[in-house]
């Protein structure tokens, strides 16, 4: 396959997929619920022989889990695909309306981005969910999964593939990219694609963002912090830090890192560090908290440089350190974050709206688990990615974030030079600005 | 200077810029108005000095033009100054505000970007455009002018930061870069600068954006098109032609190529090619539309390749071809052109509607001169440059351009353990959506 000619046919049948209507955009949705159903055989026929092959490759049993493919997942994908058909159209709304002057109307309207380049896990649902929300939002999408899904996805793909075709949707709208070295080519096609979204092991995106001029959205690592102030709630804290780190510790919204506030740290830190022991969770820390732990919980904690703070475990592994203050919290999660998502646990006012203000991250939150930041918990309905760059879009990515806008400016012949010598004035009246999320 | 080192302090001072009220982002601006007309006499006489350097280097009379900061410009500077303290706060918008469960509570609220290098050609107004809206949306800025307006930069410069600092803003809020060899130091800081926005010529702005991984905002050529239609009303398409090619040739939103319907060349092309001849246009086309106004109109057309389409002239040059009707003409757009602005003349609304639809550029208009693409001309107050790209901003990029947002999530201890096993529901209720332009 060549990419590269197949994403060219794409960037010219994008405006008139970008066109085609909100019900037939839906409709493809609901031959794609109905196609999963129709072919489940098929499809888990597929999956066991990923599963057989994972198998062999000694692959752990937690990314064995993520592989398969199995009747709950597919209910889920089938409940995702109505969710998202009854979510509004993001594409094709009318975000403003202004009158410039007699007879010259400004509109700013939703548009879809064009061609989308999604490369992503070894995850079947995450197959169907990203051909989805590309679709929902009028998008053409080339897609490239995991190679340890390929029969799945190959299925899946022609499913989803077919139903698009069944709804009326141009043909050049959807691309399955399978081979690995297909990724590189991708890369290159910055006049054909319009955004990249690549999901995956920090590596992975790096070199994404690193070997492309095409704008690339999404993040390469999830340093997620939580602060504890000195006037912490223990009886919130521990359960909290506990789920943020353990309930999904491979997650990039799993915290990395505990600050503390040092006057409060001999109350505050050692039942929150027997907690995660008991919990499996490895304590690595500064001199000055590795000791505070040692001599109070009479816990073994692993030193740790300053340096190291940048670092993402993705398991059950944590950074202990104390700070002054709130303010020197937030400069060192300005620092050695990747201004993903932050925590502060406070019961003090005045510290929560200095730490929410000054953090600059994504998502910045007070007396919660930093796993909330996710698409689904927004209520986005679902989700293609969680972006830590602050252009276009930040934090989860749904729908809105697939789309752009245009602006079309219908005259009656209208020309500058009135303008420009004064015979004429603007007038800027708005007609209609729209509510926007 | 050393701009990586300015640019990293400046990086940690941007949360206490972005933080900071608006009371004090519009008193710097004041200040700014109020040290134009106290400096008058050292801003002229910085200014003589360029215009003498200028002369001695013979530069064009249209560059000296755009070099001189007179009594005019200075009143323009200072009334655009007062008009950017009346709008909106761009900054700490809540645009919305989300119950995801009782007591846990989800807000996007909009804030600065961050720190922004914007490259600007020499003009002493666009200094000072381009720092006061940066002041005005919160941003810390790194200004970089044309080096043939340096002594005028030095003095506007010094006054701008007086003005911020006066105001009460951080002391590492503006640092101007006066040296060419400086770009690429900038151009490398893509940890410490959130957003490049270049302005200049067509070669200049794709040297930045091919050099640096910093996402780049604005557009390298603007090569805009107007489609005459089989019943364009000729009254209208002359004067209107002449303006989008002769009111002012070297803008970026200047018409460079007009397609017309085959069918009705015979009626429209010959009086549109003598005004545009009369107007000191020179014609260029294909052989077709060449031998047509050569056999009609008497005027002499030279022959240009189809390649040669993705041209922009910056000049008295127009490119004339036929196409068979409105989809050949937006499929030509959509193939040379470059996504800037894009115009249909026509008294046929199935036409119109399908050339507003298809044609994928920033702005797309109908029966008025490209030449109003501009921030000052849509009402957004000002504009810090036009963008071809379609992720984040598009078209003209006022104070909206400039921020993002970020979430802030309240909660009272919630963890996400209890969601994910089903012992609590996120309701999703909107408590507010605040309208968004």
């Amino acid at each position: 396959m060549h990419i590269r000619e197949e994403a060219a046919a794409m960037k010219l049948a994008a405006p008139e997929m970008a066109a085609a209507s909100a019900e037939a955009r839906n409709q493809a949705l609901e031959y794609i619920a109905q196609g999963l159903e129709e072919n489940r055989d098929r499809i888990f026929a597929a999956n066991a022989a990923d599963l057989r092959a994972a198998e062999e490759a000694s692959l752990s049993s937690a990314v064995m889990k993520r592989l398969r493919y199995d009747e709950t997942k597919m209910r889920d994908s089938i409940s995702g695909l109505r969710q998202l058909q009854s979510l509004p159209d993001p594409a094709h709304r009318v975000l403003l309306e202004r009158e410039l002057d007699e007879g010259l109307v400004l509109q700013k309207v939703t548009v879809p981005i064009g061609v989308i380049g999604v490369i992503f896990e070894a995850r079947p649902d995450a197959m169907v969910q990203v051909a989805a929300l590309c679709l929902k939002s009028g998008n053409c999408a080339i897609l490239k999964g995991g190679k340890e899904t390929a029969e799945t996805n190959r299925v899946l793909f022609s499913i989803i593939k077919e139903s698009a075709l069944k709804a009326g949707l141009p043909e050049s709208c959807l691309l399955q990219a399978e081979l690995h070295t297909e990724i590189d080519e991708l890369l290159s096609c910055d006049r054909e694609v319009d955004l990249l979204i690549p999901r995956g092991s920090n590596a992975f995106v790096r070199y994404i963002m690193e070997h492309t001029r095409i704008p690339v959205m999404g993040h390469s690592s999830g340093i997620c912090h939580i602060y504890i102030d000195g006037t912490a709630d223990l009886t919130k804290a521990i359960p909290l830090i506990v789920d943020a780190k353990v309930q999904y510790a491979a997650a990039c919204n799993a915290v990395e890192t505990l600050l503390v506030e040092r006057g409060a740290a001999e109350r505050l830190l050692p039942p929150i560090a027997s907690a995660l022991d008991a919990a499996g969770v490895r304590l690595r820390g500064t001199r000055e908290a590795a000791d505070l732990v040692g001599r109070t919980a009479g816990l073994p904690v692993e030193y740790m440089e300053e340096g190291e703070f940048d670092t993402e475990y993705n398991d059950l592994v944590i950074s202990l350190k104390l700070t002054e203050d709130v303010r020197e919290a937030v400069s060192h999660i300005n620092r050695f974050g990747s201004h993903h998502t932050d925590c502060i646990l406070t019961e003090d006012d005045a510290a929560a709206d200095y730490f929410l203000r000054m953090t600059d991250s994504a998502g910045v939150y007070r007396n919660c688990s930093t796993r909330f930041a996710d698409g689904f918990r927004y209520g986005f309905g679902a989700e293609v990615g969680i972006s830590t760059g602050k252009i276009h879009a930040r934090g989860p990515v749904g729908l809105d974030g697939l789309v752009t806008y245009k602006y079309l400016l219908n005259g009656k012949g209208q020309i500058v030079g009135d303008y420009a010598s004064g015979r004429k004035q603007f007038h800027h009246r708005d007609l209609h600005r729209e509510t926007r999320g």
